[in-house]
């Protein structure tokens, strides 16, 4: 059986894009299973998708392969990559720093080449659609067996444009920050569960949050914020029955502070 | 070929997290063949997503599989449940009543476990996501073709919390309500084909439809209100090219009264 | 190996009718491969539907299945067809002009019907739901072999209730404009690449885009407009980093007047 394939885009889903994407690849490996991380990153941004790929690549199985595209520079100088993980997945992109955190949460990389083989592209080749033209045929010939070494020239390393801020440590408790807002209006921050004391209090833009970590949602009253380790591993500051970024009127970016009590 | 599954949750499209889930259930069970019914569900809105759960079951073959999560009680007392129909589907998910009008429309409870049974869950355990970490690897073992039994210990029943408004009847007519607002604008009702008169006049808010029902949408002209039964089997109340809940002012919860004519 | 199978509708993800269409397509084709390419049409815009499935379309193998469904005159008098290339695909949808233009784009027409053998359909009908109750079994029907003309009466021709607006020649250049804009605000227009000079300066609205085409979307300062051939073969215009529709003001029908420079 070919190997799971994840696709994470900011092509939104009004339209054609994704679709034209997978046929792309399903017309080189008929029967590839696909799953669709997000195809609503926002726009063009990079480090966005960069936080949601690494957020969901443990999830797959080993040797899976992810196919992410968010990519401004498409047509210009920056380069198609394929990187394998040292346990044997591999992910496609842009060399745009895209892929640089999933690719340490898969434990770092093994190999990496240049896209610079035609002939493992599609037949059309566009300017502005390399998730069509180039990324997905070329994931179509790795999910139906072709090696890596095989799409182009070897790259010692791939661009590292950003990184994630790190937590640092202040009056004897870690300060991170959001690194993303969910769906829910959830607060997920940098700050790893293992960097946490056993009790804490949480101190966030003007509200400070007493009894953390908690249990579940429901272990405060509706309305109210709570504080726990999130399905990521990261501290995620959320709102019972509510949007925490709405109620708390916080961001992406915003300061956390974690004092232990 | 492994049976087919649906997957109802209200994780939205913005973030990994339906990708999350379906890559937990794929590592189980590869191959299988999986059908999204919505992700939009509002979120932990658990009566809305029964009601879309309902309406989308008898659409699958006997013997399916379906998974729905919107549990805002995840990670506390509520139970998590698997629940087979008297003609062999399986509904997996919260045992906060999500399942129940599906469950009935199926041919109601023939058995159910509380998934107690660890060795069937995944390789991770967080406090906030079992449908990645509980549901969906669950449902991977039942696909593959594990005894629903060996899931967890036998439940008599699952819990009730709340069921769907019935019907009335009032002035030799039946009365009834909005149950559900669709992407266009439909308002889809409680009063089933079979308790209709051959010919009626529709009472809702301050509009009278007349002549009712009608035999499709350009039954009548463009901007006006007509009644028929929608594919769910319910009277549904439409504006042709336009939105019945927009023009109308009306959302769930309006009361419907049906008068002979 | 089944033929691969493209699903474009107004449906919305919010509910679950796209679900429902699969599951009946799934009952009668297991393990069939389908490829959303939207199912956020505009709701009822069978234009919008028709020029978004005409640009996806050339990315599928040859002998691919397109489902299309925007059907405001569903249940009406309004025919069901299926129509088979020269190439051996088949588009199967309503006969209101939205499966035209891909159908020329893939080579124009070989056979078609209307789906009057009721055989092939599903198993429950409703008056509002083809997609399900009609379409989606046909289309499973032929994914598993049976041939289009057992489907029903043979066709000579479809409708053409509209065609898209064809590139006029004024002033020494073309004259085109804006058929639909992207989920990024590209403004892509009816100009194909084959019908631009080499150099050329694009008047649209109030703007004058100098040094067209670019090469790629960096090849303006952040925030300027360009104009470039899109992965549909078509003049676009973007805005780099930003939305050319909200920055210029424009939307689908502006009028883009090419100058050559």
């Amino acid at each position: 059986m070919p190997p799971l394939i994840s696709l994470l885009t900011d092509f939104g889903v009004k339209d054609t894009y994704v679709g034209q994407m997978k046929a792309a690849l399903l017309r080189v490996c008929p029967g590839a299973s696909l799953v669709d991380l997000t195809h609503e990153v926002p726009a063009q941004d990079v480090r966005g998708g960069a936080f949601l790929l690494w957020s969901a690549v443990e999830a797959f199985p080993e040797g899976s392969l992810h196919l992410a595209v968010v990519d401004p520079g498409v047509g210009s100088t920056r380069r198609a990559v394929a990187a394998r993980t040292r346990r044997g997945d591999v992910l496609v992109g842009p060399d745009n720093g895209l892929l640089v955190p999933a690719l340490e949460q898969l434990g770092g990389l093994a190999a990496a080449v240049e896209l610079s083989a035609a002939e493992y592209w599609g037949p059309r080749q566009s300017r502005t659609f390399h998730g069509r033209d180039v990324f997905a045929p070329v994931v179509g010939h790795l999910a139906a067996g072709v090696p890596l070494e095989k799409l182009g020239r070897t790259l010692a390393h791939l661009e590292r444009p950003f990184s994630f801020p790190r937590p640092r440590e202040e009056d004897g408790g870690p300060v991170g920050e959001v690194l993303h807002v969910d769906t829910y209006g959830n607060l997920i921050t940098n700050l790893p569960g293992a960097l946490l004391p056993a009790r804490f209090r949480v101190h966030l833009g003007s509200t400070v949050i007493e009894d953390a970590p908690h249990a579940h949602y429901q272990a405060v009253t509706s309305g109210k914020p709570l504080a726990l380790v999130g399905s990521a591993g990261l501290l995620e500051i959320s709102v019972r029955d509510g949007s925490a970024a709405k109620e708390l009127g916080l961001d992406r970016g915003a300061r956390v502070r974690i004092e232990p009590s």
